[in-house]
């Protein structure tokens, strides 16, 4: 019934808890290479198309509805529609939209989908604050550094106990964020980790179901209210982070100390930061990147014979669905991603609607797939050989996924992945106009202008994406 | 660095997510003994008052002024003030004010105080919702079981983690209070417990700050939440609390399913609570509870010599300040609260206000008070000896102090505690008026009148206690 694990404590701890509290306060604005600040650009506006996207979507309006019960006051936008909530409620609405897809940022060292709380709280406190765009990118980058630091602090073991990492790191990262938007001092800064450190927010056990995305929103709010309580003056123990009954040796049995101090304020945490091109599991995408590829040099649905891949074992374990059924299920098929990227050139969340999955040139395609185990593939790597009726072979071998550190999506790649999310709901000049307003949001001098272009005009839009979703994965 | 600990899952665990929710949804009204009934109602007193009581302290006004930065909708009462918030955040800080003094109840089985988050919830949506009284009693009996049962479940290996166990499973009995006061179905309310299970709040490494007391709060929100989003058809896991990566695996290393399901809806564990009748740490209260015996028998400060005290080793280790400097102090001194209990016969919160404890015959009487471990003494006894000036000696034993289980709080005793702490904010007359409607709340069509005369009227009061707090433990 019950199982022994021995928990020795670790007493001498370094205080990180006030050392963080201290970099957030007292780092200087834009302290950071021009690198850095673009990552920071790229991060937000990523989130804010995930954000816009599922702004229809059921998990979304389940959460609006349950909060309007609570007669929110109009802070602040709850992104793609015309709705305004308190800013508490902003931030755990538009933290669920923006994980709804599943399709945001990913710290890849940590498996951390860091936008989402920080960016979420963040926006939604600006909004109300009248924070200019250059302390939103402030709060941005030293938000995402203390999450993701705590993360690489604790991970993996944190993450195989059970925590979904987003979520149980992203209240502190919220918070950190919030406190510098509030520009409170370093004590209060402290007070805020220290109250954001007993709310941790998220189970992987919730994985297919509409909590995952609420992790993130979760955390978001959660991180906001400790900042604003403690501005106020509110207490909580100036050891929060590392005491021996503090977070890190309550939440995981890994805690390693010097990942919150090493290069601090040098190395940014933002700079490891990855935007998927694809809806789908990232085993998926050599893949679906290859085929895109293939495309690209003429090869069709019409002249294909057959498609030869060599992949690494993990793709057919957990995505070897030969004949999904639904969106859910084609998130869940090689097969699927492969048809999706020679016919559309791309595997957005609209190529995993019901009707396209079901598609008859869909359907035929994926019956030319075929899809083998090599162990001389790595997971990030896929080959594959286009058979056409012609007689020609074209042969690929993807080294590292679009969308990985080694092979980033480019500016023009993110651009794209926003208007397929954000052109049904915002339309396509005001898409135009709001992806602009985030490339320069540092510039700005409130947030004004994105959350105007953000917020669905008139009766615009209807299009709902319900069949998928965070279920996804 | 890394601890290296194994962790084991658990696959086969019962389906207590569904037990629960189908226990919570479908257990007949007032389905219960009279005991039952009336603990219920002494339960819900004894945290009402302490909440009232608690109004105008620091911790309480700094959360008001945080949520006030939220502009919330007048929907529900901060007690013991005339201010209305949203209901999400008056349950946080009626929990987080009834938490305060440290005063609230205890389920002595696993040391959660269980209706801080509970009735904090219940009452704020129930004031929305216009529910009676009965509705009200139903659902602040079946969260106190959800949440004692999962403490069951788990203690003390959860505890011992690090984990505030009063915050970790308040989340889940707020949820399943609100579940039943919104009608939720059991399908719903499976979800709204599994949407809880993701948002544990509480590390023990607070205590000492505010962040303790708001423990409490944050479940009572947080519980309410999520029972707001399950109403509207938001989705958790069905097996949330049980599966190998759900809540109890995740947070203890403990977890005996069958404290869940043995004798449900017939064993109710609120029958197990308790009320302190004293505003320190229990382990000074049998020494408080025979001082206030002996003045009883005629002590007074004046004829006493000398006070020999035989006690458990625990007392002078928690509690053995000889010369405690202001009320926090006091909180940790035995021969301090023996002196209340010989000049004021008793040692509510008033008695450990900076100056009380700095007060000449407080001083002078401490100084009388011999205390010695002795090992054949339980740490629920004492053994006390009164020798006067002129004389005579009067012994005394005291095996369970008063507010234990074998020797409970009277009504009348919670009627004084109730008024030590209402008193002074609200009044005598109107004090006296709410432990009545308290008394017959589940004969009352609704909560208003509940709310009407815990509410301050005009501008009464003015009194603030802010020199102790839920820092006391």
């Amino acid at each position: 019934m019950a199982l022994n694990t021995t928990i020795s404590a670790d007493k001498n701890a370094p205080p990180i808890t006030r050392i963080l509290a201290e970099f957030v306060a007292g780092h200087p604005s834009r302290g950071w290479s021009d690198a850095v600040e673009h990552e920071a650009h790229r991060t937000f506006m990523n989130w804010l198309g995930c954000a816009v996207g599922a702004a229809h979507h059921e998990s979304t309006q389940a959460a609006i509805r349950a909060t309007q019960v609570l007669e929110p006051a109009a802070q602040a936008l709850v992104l793609g529609s015309n709705i305004r909530v308190d800013m508490g409620n902003a931030a755990l609405i538009n933290g669920i939209s923006s994980h709804t897809f599943d399709f945001d940022d990913t710290h890849l060292k940590t498996i951390i989908h860091p936008a989402g709380p920080v960016c979420s709280a963040v926006l939604a406190l600006a909004e109300k604050l009248g924070s200019s765009g250059r302390e939103v990118i402030d709060a941005v980058v030293l938000g995402i550094d203390v999450s993701c630091r705590v993360g690489n602090m604790m991970y993996p073991e944190h993450y195989d106990r059970g925590w979904h990492i987003t979520g149980s790191t992203g209240t502190l990262g919220a918070a950190a964020a919030c406190a510098r938007l509030l520009k409170l001092d370093a004590d209060k800064t402290q007070m805020a980790l220290g109250i954001a450190a007993s709310q941790p927010v998220g189970l992987r056990e919730q994985f297919g179901t509409m909590t995952k995305p609420f992790h993130p929103g979760g955390a978001a709010k959660a991180g906001l209210m400790s900042a604003l309580l403690a501005k106020e003056g509110f207490t909580a123990s100036r050891r929060a982070l590392e005491a021996p009954r503090g977070f890190a040796q309550v939440v995981s049995t890994k805690y390693a100390w010097n990942e919150i101090t090493d290069e601090l304020g040098q190395r940014f945490e933002i700079s490891f930061n990855t935007y998927k091109p694809f809806a789908c599991g990232i085993v998926i995408h050599p893949s679906i990147d290859a085929c895109i590829q293939l495309r690209e040099q003429g090869v069709t649905a019409e002249n294909l014979e057959r498609l030869d891949l060599r992949v690494h074992s993990l793709v057919l374990e957990l995505t070897g669905k030969k004949e999904p059924k639904d969106g859910l299920e084609g998130k869940f098929s090689v097969y699927h991603g492969c048809a999706a990227g020679l016919i559309f050139g791309q595997a957005s969340e609209d190529q995993y609607a019901d009707d396209i999955v079901n598609r008859a040139d869909m359907v035929a395609t994926r019956g030319k797939v075929n899809a083998v185990i090599d162990n001389t593939i790595d997971e990030a790597a896929v080959d594959a050989t286009a058979v056409l009726k012609d007689g020609r072979k074209i042969h690929l071998r993807v080294e590292h996924a679009i969308g990985s550190l080694q092979r980033p999506m480019t500016d023009a790649n993110l651009e794209t992945k926003f208007s397929n999310m954000s052109d049904e709901i915002l339309g396509k000049d005001q898409t135009r106009q709001l992806m602009d307003a985030c490339w320069s949001l540092a510039k700005a001098g409130s947030v004004g202008e994105v959350i105007q272009l953000a917020t669905l005009q008139g009766s615009s839009s209807g299009h709902t994406r319900q069949q998928t979703a965070a279920a996804a994965q």
